[in-house]
Formats: C-alpha cells, structure tokens, sequence
C-alpha cells in the first residue's frame, strides 16, 4: 500500500500562530509533534517508509526533508499550490512509475485529527480492499452533530459488497444548519474527509478522462521522474494546471462506482481555532471547560481557550468563549465562536503591508 | 496656598502596567503625561512652585526628583506607607516650619482624574476661604450615577456661611447600590474625593486631640526639618504610627464643623480599568465604544478597550466589553467589568512566587 500525505497548503487560519511560511501542518498545536509528523506516525505503520509520499510547496521542502528524510519517504514538490486534483493527480503519475500502479493508494492530508488512529486504519484497510478490486473508495465519516462547516457524502441506503461498505450516491456541498440537521436525523449522510483510496491506474484513468489535458502532461513528465529534468517537468506542468479540487474534477464526475466506509474514528479537519479548541477539550479541559497551554493565570474563566506562547505570563479574569493566543510577535484575543473569522484579521494586515505578520 | 500632592501610594489595580516599583500615579494612562504630573500642572497655577510638596515613598523619590526637582517643589519622603494620616500630619508640619502655619494646605491625591480643572480649582479657591477661616472643607463630588464604589458625604440641607458652602453631616461607608441610587436621587449626598483643605495649625491641632503621640512625634521632630537628622527622625516618627486614614482618623472625630464645597469637574479617581475605560471614552471612543491604544487591529469588538504597549501588534475579533493589556513581560485579558479583580491575579502572582511580575 501506498500512502500520499497532501502538506501542500498554506493557511492562517491559525494566525498569529500559523503564517503563510509555516502553516498548520508544521505547526504543533495538538499533542506533542507538529500535524504532519502525526499523520505521519498514524499511518507508517500500515506500510514502508519508501512507500510514504510527501506532496509540499517548494517553501516547505526544507522543513519537510528535515522531518522526514532519514525515515526514507519520498518528497514531491510542487511548483505552485494548485489545490487537491493536480497534487493527487502528480502524486498517482510518480507512483505509478515507481512501479505502484496497480497499488492501493491512501491520499490525505497531512492536517488532520483523528482520535483513534485503530478505527481510521481499519477503515483505510477495508478501503484498500475496495482500491484494489478497481474502486475509488473515500472515508465516510459518521456525523456527530449538525455541523454546517463540511461536506457531505449522501449514501445508497443498502450495503453493497459487503458489510460496512457503502455505495455513493452523490457529494452536497456545506449545508446551512436546517439541512445539517435533517442529514443528521435521518441518517444516510457522512462527513466528507477528503480521504481517498484508489490504484495509480484507475486514478491516471480519471485524469485521463476527465482533465485530459492535465493527463497528457503527467505523461509527458513520468520518463523525467527520477532524472535531472523533473523540476523543470514539473513546473511545466503546473504551469498549465487548473486549480481545481479532486472532489470537483474527479470524484463528482467519475462514471465509476464510488464506494464510501463509513468510519467512526473522531475525526476533525480542526478548520479553526473553536475546533481546535473542541478537539482538545476532550482530554485537557479544567472543570469550567477551558484549555489553558503555556505560562497562564486564569481567574474564574469558563469555555475559553488560552495559549501562551510569547514567553509571557497570560491572566486572563473572569472571560468566557474567549480565545486567547499569545505569539511572540502578535496577539489574538477573539470571541471563540467566531475563530474562523480570523481571516478578516489576516486581510487587513494584508492591506495594512503588515506582511511580516503573515 | 500650599499643596500637598500625596504621591506615596503602591497598588496594583493596574496590573500588568502599574507594579510596586511604578504605581498608577507614575503612569502615563490617560492623556499625555503621568498622573503626579497632571496634578501637579492642575494645581500649579494656584501657587508657587516652592509652596508644593509631594510625599512620596523611598522608591519614588528619585523618580519624583527627576519630574519635579527643578520646578522648586518640596519632597517629602516617608519611611513607610502609613495611610494617608500621617502622610497629612507630617506634611502639616513640615509646612508649618516653613512658615506656612497659616495659610491654607490643599491637599490631594496624585492620581485623581478631574475633566474640568476649572470648576476644580475655582472650588479649591471657595475651600482654601474657608479653611483661613479656621474650618477644615473637602471637596464634594456631585454625583452623576449610584456609584457603590465611592464613601459618600451626607450634608445638611441649606447651605451655610454663603452660597455653595455646605455643612457636613456625616461621613457614609461605600454603600450598596439601593443605598447609592438612594442618595443620587435624594440629594444632599456627595462623593468623597479624599481632598481637603486646612491650615496646618488646625491639622495639628486636630491631631493633638485625637491621635496625641504622633502628634508627639510631630512636635519632636520638627527642629529637625531642613537639618541632617530629619530622616533619622522621620523613620523613627512612622516606626510607632498608626497606619489610618484621615477620614477616620480626624474627619469623623473632630468637634470642628466641617465644610463641604460641592463640585461637579468630572472627577474620577480612576480606580480601575474600568474606571479608566470610562474616564477615556468621553475622547476617545470609536463609533463602537472602543478604546485603543497602541499598535492593535479591531474587527467587530463591542465596548472594549485594548492597549497595546508590547511592541507587538494585537488583534481582537468580536469582543464585547472585554479588556486586553499587553505589557513588555505580562497580558491581561479580562471582562472589563470586572476589572476591579485584577487584586485576585496579582495575589495568585504573590503565591506563586512571580515577585518580578509584580
């Protein structure tokens, strides 16, 4: 089995933590390593270290080769951020020629969180299985509460195949709260992780089909893989790549039969700064509900979240839902709930030229 | 006239700004000067720079010295913090050997608020009249609201002497807020600023009767003012003093009427950051009620005040009367209504052993 770990993003949406050089997978902001080297760590054991492919931008090569060099997995860099099919489609090609083709193929991305590791494997094996009988298979996470910040993945209502395999029935963008709700009821509706499993080949199928220019340049560069002239392939490449999703491109045009495992497993694209805080409550709330990280004081707080890290004593009195982060260079105090509008924050330090802090 | 300006105090209320080495009245938190100096330029044009004395503490001698030892201005420094009665009966007698027996004393605290300095001192002009009468008059605070955080002076109901001159009945504890909203609506209640005027020879009078061994003290060292065994004397004066404030020490036992001359100068004795907030807002607020200082980035806060003197950019998002203070070495970030309970942090500080943060 292969397995593509996707650490190509660049966000900030973990401003003033995360910035446009060292975005959320590098970052360690749940457990004790930084995102990818958890994902990582979840999934080596399913197969070999030669068998791992990192995706990154070309600023994180460093970093990534730093990690995860010695362990002997492979890095692919990409030219530019052309979001989630170009990556999977390059990744499916260098395997491929590797002489994977006919190989499972884990893709996902390297910033998620998944609370027990056992069950998400579990699925990722049944979902092999799927991969190597000439199935997509995508990870169908079961819903947990009416959340209107995922997609979702509507499902035949009868197994097919075998137990605990489900068949797709069509992909629904982020619904708003009453939808949410009505999925959550009637069940028939899993999370949308972006977690895929297919062989290069089929997946070379798809590109081929359905983004047939972009398929034509992949096998253009796969006699460079491994030789001298792949950077310059590959930037040709993304030169004339659309930046498009794999779930747009591929998965919701695909004739194939889509298969979906649903998976319990604690799941969490941890998407702002309130999930993060939710992932984390679980194990390290106080008995008022706050998660308090580094040097701080808290007098009569509930349901906050504090974390200091500017090398500064944080007290904090008498808050609740807030959201405190302490940088060296910057501060975020924020209403919790409103986490993800952080972006607003990063757009004015954009206009303001304050690119230092981004 | 004389003015003494009682600079001596050491609180924390404004933490993490103001520590035991730099109390509020050496702070720069509103306008554009320290306190002690607002106060100091508030009263100057009442007098000559050589009738004001500022008693101070040890730890803030040099840095009185610095601000106003060029001026001509008398410090006078105490041992120890005794409250503000001994404070008053040293600075009594040591205008007394001056020479200004006679002549009226104003005297105040260094670290009042007051937005109209006219109204303030055309009412210091009506008291320092009725102090060369022999009378002892504080100021009274009309109030505009049912403050439960003032002592309040209840007076009787027709003026006496002349216009705008009241007459003192009693001295009222910090009342709850029926009480408050009571007197507000009643009338004939006024708040306590703690500012007095008299001349020395009725303060040391007042205090032969009712604290008769420091005013032994007094008496013992007065030969030595001006002279190289002062603060020999001076330390062995507060060794054995009561630490009592005035109000109770002189103002609720003297047989001597009391006069009150009602003021309405926007007085605040800025007790806290949200005191402080208030005292702010009538300048500075922005069409959402914030108050900002410093380097900081506002998105859709409410009613918040946020100063930012870390040298490092903050940004709050939707806050609603929340307080954020980034210091150099410290944050506080608290519900700006209960800012008063910056006391609870600063004593977990003191147990904690964190003696440099405070």
């Amino acid at each position: 089995m292969y397995i593509v770990i996707m650490a190509g993003g660049s966000g900030t949406r973990f401003w003033p933590m995360s910035r446009a050089s060292y975005p959320k997978q590098f970052l360690t902001i749940v457990g004790d390593k930084p995102m990818v080297t958890a994902t990582y760590d979840r999934v080596r054991k399913m197969t070999s270290a030669d068998r791992v492919v990192f995706v990154v931008g070309e600023v994180h090569r460093e970093e990534t080769e730093r990690l995860f060099a010695a362990e002997g997995a492979h890095i692919l860099v990409e030219p530019k951020g052309r979001n989630t099919a170009p990556c999977i489609g390059a990744a499916a090609g260098f395997i491929d020629r590797l002489g994977g083709g006919d190989e499972p193929v884990v893709i996902l991305p390297a910033d998620h969180y998944i609370a027990r590791p056992d069950v998400f494997r579990e699925a990722l094996v049944r979902a092999s299985d799927v991969a190597l009988g000439g199935g997509i298979a995508t990870l169908g996470i079961v819903p947990t509460r009416p959340e209107t910040g995922y997609g979702y993945i509507e499902c035949e209502s009868s197994p097919v195949q075998s137990e605990g395999v489900l068949r797709a029935r069509r992909f629904v963008e982020k619904p708003d709260f009453e939808k949410a709700a009505t999925y959550l009821q009637q069940g028939g509706y899993y999370w949308n992780a972006g977690i895929f499993v297919a062989t290069p080949k089929v997946l070379l199928e798809e590109f081929a089909a359905h983004m047939p220019g972009f398929h034509a340049g992949l096998t253009a560069l796969a006699p460079t893989c491994g030789a001298p002239g792949f950077s310059a392939a590959m930037r040709e490449l993304y030169e004339g790549a659309e930046s498009i999703s794999f779930d747009y491109a591929i998965m919701e045009k695909t004739s194939r039969p889509l298969y979906v495992i649903p998976c319990d497993c604690g799941w969490s694209d941890v998407g702002s700064w309130y999930s993060l805080y939710e992932v984390r409550k679980n194990a390290e709330q106080d008995k008022s509900g706050n998660v308090v990280e580094g040097e701080a004081l808290l007098h009569e707080c509930r349901d906050s979240f504090v974390i200091s890290r500017g090398k500064r004593l944080v007290a904090a009195l008498g808050l609740e839902g807030v959201l405190v982060v302490d940088a060296e260079d910057a501060l975020l105090v924020a209403d919790l709930r409103r986490s993800q509008e952080v972006k607003q924050i990063t757009e004015m330090l954009k206009e303001m030229g304050l690119k230092k802090l981004l």
